[in-house]
């Protein structure tokens, strides 16, 4: 199988998000996505970062009406910060046989070189980056000299512009957003207050 | 009731559409608002026109979830081009009791003094223009000078630049798009291979 491994906060998941795991599935014939949701034991909950409970449970509501799209928790069970390398070897455990992609936006394409591990992230997985318009699209040269790197860069895709950030405001605001968002996320976000109560999040944040 | 009466060609109806209508909705206090796709009788009908009839369809569709929306085909039965002055003039005798509104995208407002009986159709109804950044935002001089003219501005909403013929671009080329349309109507658009067979969509012109 060809899998792309889609990380995020997804705090919320929206539109875009499946837009760009959808763009990326289409253009690298991707047989999966895997959405994997970040860790947040190391950041303080408050009413602007659900729990990781929430967030899987919105992503899992997002996927429903896709039989690619899948969900992981690898990244919500480990300890600590989220580091892309940790990610990539859990899931190489988990398909040992499968090729792997990692799925980036085309602001992520710049800080590369910073992440952790990057030059064994490299020789271990493909990156796809998936483009913006107006967003320059150059592979930094720290990586260009590691030669062994495998990157897809996604340029002429339809452009999404929707943030979770903007959402979470909207929200807070009683602004409208309801198709930014799945509407079982949407009503989701709704039923459980989030983005607005904070007392309610906290004892959400028990469950991963 | 306030009734928003939202006037396009939807062809197809999207998220933006929707998302419009919903920050129209939602600022102005809209008990409805009601989609009214515009007559194609006088256009010749192409693979990139779909039909009234399926274009009414979609709307139906896209309309599913949300108790606010509706679809009316008055436009598609009147003989000829489509102006705002017959659809206002139309729904005024439906709802002779309701307060109207006509949503119009920030585009539209600098054209609006060319409208056809501007005059007239701004003494009997309030305009809702849906604000976009970056797209100026002035009520046109000509219109000032009627005096008498109600148009609400909203300026905060949260863009979403998705257009009908980018949409229609992805399709006919195979790109993605699938999470720019509420998915019933993408399935519908694929089911009755609207955008990409010509041949198919002729037959199905006949509908209205």
């Amino acid at each position: 199988m060809r899998i792309g491994i889609y990380g995020g906060t997804f705090n919320p998941v929206h539109i875009g998000h499946l837009h760009v795991a959808d763009v990326a599935a289409s253009a690298l014939h991707l047989d999966r996505v895997i959405f994997v949701p970040t860790g947040n034991s190391y950041m303080k909950s408050d009413v602007d970062m659900a729990s990781g409970w929430c967030r899987l449970m919105m992503i899992n509501f997002a996927c429903q009406n896709d039989d690619r799209f899948f969900v992981s928790k690898v990244d919500l069970q480990r300890e600590g910060p989220t580091y892309t390398i940790d990610t990539m070897r859990d899931m190489k455990a988990l398909y040992p046989q499968d090729k792997l992609f990692f799925i980036i936006g085309a602001d992520s394409l710049e800080q590369l070189p910073k992440w952790k591990n990057i030059e064994e992230l490299i020789k271990e997985v493909s990156f796809i980056v998936v483009g913006r318009k107006g967003i320059k699209m150059e592979i930094p040269k720290p990586i260009k000299q590691m030669k062994d790197y495998d990157i897809f860069i996604i340029r002429d895709a339809i452009k999404l512009d929707v943030s979770s950030s903007e959402i979470r405001e909207a929200i807070k605001r009683g602004k409208s957003c309801k198709y930014l968002l799945p509407l079982n996320v949407y009503e989701y976000i709704l039923d459980h207050k989030l983005y607005k109560d904070w007392k309610l999040l906290e004892r959400m944040t028990k469950g991963v």
